[in-house]
C-alpha cells in the first residue's frame, strides 16, 4: 500500500485512483501488445482505438452535436489564446471579450497582440474579480464573445452561460470542463486544458463548430489551424499519445464509474457545499468570491492573517491534505475540488478546518 | 513477467526497460509525496527539481555552452517549423533550407506560408532523397541555414554537419538527437521531438543561442516566442509535466547506465552495423539509402517484392520483432534503431532476416 494524500492541487490535480492503477498495471505491456503505451506508434491500430474511443466517449458524455469536431491539441490553453483569434476573427471585425481575471486577461492580451479589434464588453476588475459580471452588451457585429467559464485564482464560476442568439460563444473551460453537463450548441468553440478535470497536463481538448472553420485564412501555419486537426483526426503530427490515453481512461471513469455528467455535477456540488458550509458557519474563514459567483471547482478563502494561512497550509499537509495554498498572485488558501477529488477527502478537509478554527479562532 | 517484444517502431519508439519500471514503481506515490507525478503541480518543488535536473543533465551530456538556453516546448517539431522563421527570420531577409525529404519539405512549406524569402540551396529530390546533398552554396546574407539531421522515412543522415562561419545553422534533430555527441556551437537553434531517442511523444527540446532571441519581433504571440520559454524556464504555462519527467529518466539512463553520448554513439554504430551487414551480404535485401548517407537510426530496405515485404513484417511480428513496416509514403521495410533498442534486439532481427532470406530467397 503506497502513501497517498488528499490532493487539492489547482492543476495538475488529483486523478482517480482506479485510473492510476490501470495505467500502472499495463505500463510495460499495453493489452498484450508487448509494448508500453509510451512506446507505441501513433499510427497503430491500438492508438487509433484509444484516440477514437476518447473522442466518442467525450461526444457521448457531452451530447456533442455532429456539426462539431472534437480535437486534441498541444500547447495548453495559452496557445489557444492566440489560435482562437487567428482562426476565427478576421482583422478589423470586432471581437468581444469578458474579463473575469488572469486567464481572460491573458486571452485579451494575445488577441490584441495580433492586432485584433478587441472590445472588453464587461469586466469585474473594479470588484477585484470577486464576481462574474451580471450584465453586458454585445456588439452586434462581433465575431464571437469570449469568456472564461471558471477562474481558478479568484474562485469564481459562471453558473449560467450568456445567450446571444447568432453570435457564437467561445470559452476557455480549462478548469470546469466535464465537471457538469453543458449545452454545446451556442458555442463556436470550447477549449480546455486537460489537467484539472480530465487528465494530466499535456493536451487541450477543443470542440469547434464546423462553420467556424470557414473563417480561417489559408495563410496561417498548419499547426495553428484547427482545420489541420480536423482533416487529420488530431494526427497531423505525433500527438501527446500518453496524455490522450490517460484522458480516455478518466472519461471512461466519468461515464462508467461516476455515471455521467449529471452525476458528476451532483457529486461536485455536494463536495463544494461541504467546504462552503464550513466557511459560512465560521467567523474565522472568509470566502473571497461573491456568493452567487462561487466556483464549485476552486473554493478560495482567507484566514484572519497571513501567518495563520501559512500554518494552515503546513498543518493541513502534515495531516495528509495537500495543495491548499492560494495562487501566488493573490495569496490566501484554496481548495480545488475537481472531478477526481473524493467526498471523503473533502470531509477530511472540513474536519481539519473546523479543528484548526477551534484551536486558533 | 510481462510480455515484451523487440520494438523497432519509428517513433514513438522503444524506451529503456529500467525507465519504464521506475515510472511504474512510483506511479502512485512520487518519492513519498503521496501523489502521482501525473497529479503534481508544475509549480511544486518536486517538479522544479525534475525540470531543472533534466535541463542540467542535457547540458552536461551535450556540453551545451552557457550562451544557449535549453527549453521544453509542446506541439512537436511541426510547430517548430513555423516558430523558427517567426522568431529568427525577419521578413525580406533570405533564409536558406536544405531539402532532404518529407520533414525538410514541411519546414520549407511553413516558412513559405509565412511569406519568408525561402531559398532551397540544395536538395536530393532528383535522387529520390536517397542521399544527403554533398555540396551547396549558402547565401551570404542568409538569416540561417536549416536542415534535417536525419530522415526517418528515407533512412538518410548527415554524418558531418556543414561549417558556415558566421551564418547560424538551424536543425530539426528529432530523429537523432542525443544519439551521438554534437558540437552545439555552430548552431543558432536545434530542436527535436522527444519521441525517438529521449522519451515519449509530447515535448520538443529546443536549444537556442541567446543572440538569436534578439531577432524576435515583440508582436508575435507569447506561446510562439522562444523568449517566453527562456524568461519562465519553460514554465510560462503548464508544461507536459509527465513527459518532461520521463525525458529526465531517459537522460539519466544515457548518462549513468550507458555512460554518456560517446558510449551511446558507439552502441548505436554497433547496432546499425549488424543490420547493414545483413543487407550488404545479401542479394535479397536491398538498402534504399546511398551508403555514405545511411542513417544509424533508421535502416530502410526493400525485399524482392511487396508480397514478401508484407510477409516479412507479419512473420517478424509473430517472432516478437515489431514495427518493421516502412513509412506509408514509401513502403518497404524499416528497422528503427534508436537509443533504447538493445543490441540483443538487433541480433534477433539479424537472425530473423537471414532465416527469412534462406526460406524465401
Amino acid at each position: 500500500m503506497q502513501h497517498r494524500i488528499h490532493n487539492f492541487n489547482p492543476g495538475p490535480a488529483a486523478l482517480p485512483l482506479p485510473v492510476l492503477e490501470e495505467i500502472q498495471a499495463e505500463l510495460l505491456d499495453y493489452k498484450g501488445s508487448g509494448m508500453s503505451i509510451l512506446e507505441m506508434s501513433h499510427r497503430s491500430k491500438w492508438f487509433e482505438d484509444i484516440l477514437n474511443g476518447a473522442v466518442d466517449r467525450l461526444r457521448r458524455l457531452l451530447w456533442v452535436p455532429p456539426d462539431f469536431d472534437v480535437l486534441f491539441i498541444q500547447g495548453g490553453a495559452s496557445l489557444q489564446f492566440c489560435m482562437i483569434p487567428m482562426n476565427f476573427a478576421p482583422q478589423g471585425v470586432p471581437v468581444d471579450y469578458i474579463d473575469t481575471g488572469t486567464w481572460s486577461s491573458k486571452a485579451i492580451k494575445e488577441a490584441r497582440m495580433l492586432g485584433r479589434d478587441v472590445r472588453v464588453i464587461a469586466s469585474s476588475e473594479d470588484r477585484g474579480y470577486c464576481c462574474i459580471p451580471s450584465s453586458f452588451e454585445v456588439d452586434e457585429d462581433a465575431c464571437y464573445v469570449h469568456f472564461t467559464s471558471n477562474n481558478t485564482i479568484k474562485g469564481t464560476q459562471w453558473t449560467r452561460f450568456p445567450s446571444l442568439g447568432e453570435i457564437p460563444l467561445v470559452s476557455d473551460m480549462s478548469s470546469d470542463f466535464m465537471s457538469r453537463p453543458l449545452d454545446v450548441r451556442p458555442f463556436g468553440a470550447i477549449y480546455a486544458g486537460a489537467q484539472k478535470n480530465i487528465g494530466p497536463s499535456g493536451t487541450v481538448v477543443a470542440i469547434v463548430r464546423k462553420d467556424m472553420l470557414e473563417r480561417t485564412p489559408d495563410s496561417i501555419p498548419s499547426m495553428l489551424k484547427y482545420q489541420t486537426y480536423v482533416n487529420h483526426n488530431s494526427l497531423y503530427n505525433t500527438p501527446s499519445c500518453f496524455i490522450i490515453y490517460t484522458v480516455g481512461l478518466v472519461l471512461k471513469w466519468i461515464e462508467e464509474t461516476v455515471g455521467g455528467l449529471e452525476a458528476m455535477d451532483e457529486r461536485n456540488r455536494r463536495k463544494a457545499k461541504v467546504v462552503y458550509d464550513v466557511i459560512d458557519d465560521s467567523g474565522f474563514y472568509r470566502g473571497t468570491a461573491e456568493e452567487t459567483s462561487r466556483s464549485l471547482m476552486n473554493a478560495t478563502f482567507r484566514l484572519p492573517d497571513e501567518n495563520l494561512e501559512k500554518r494552515f497550509v503546513e498543518e493541513a499537509l502534515a495531516e495528509g491534505l495537500g495543495g491548499l495554498k492560494g495562487h501566488r498572485s493573490v495569496g490566501g488558501c484554496r481548495a480545488s475540488l475537481y472531478n477526481a477529488v473524493e467526498i471523503e477527502a473533502v470531509q477530511a478537509l472540513a474536519e481539519f478546518m473546523k479543528a484548526f478554527e477551534r484551536k486558533n479562532g
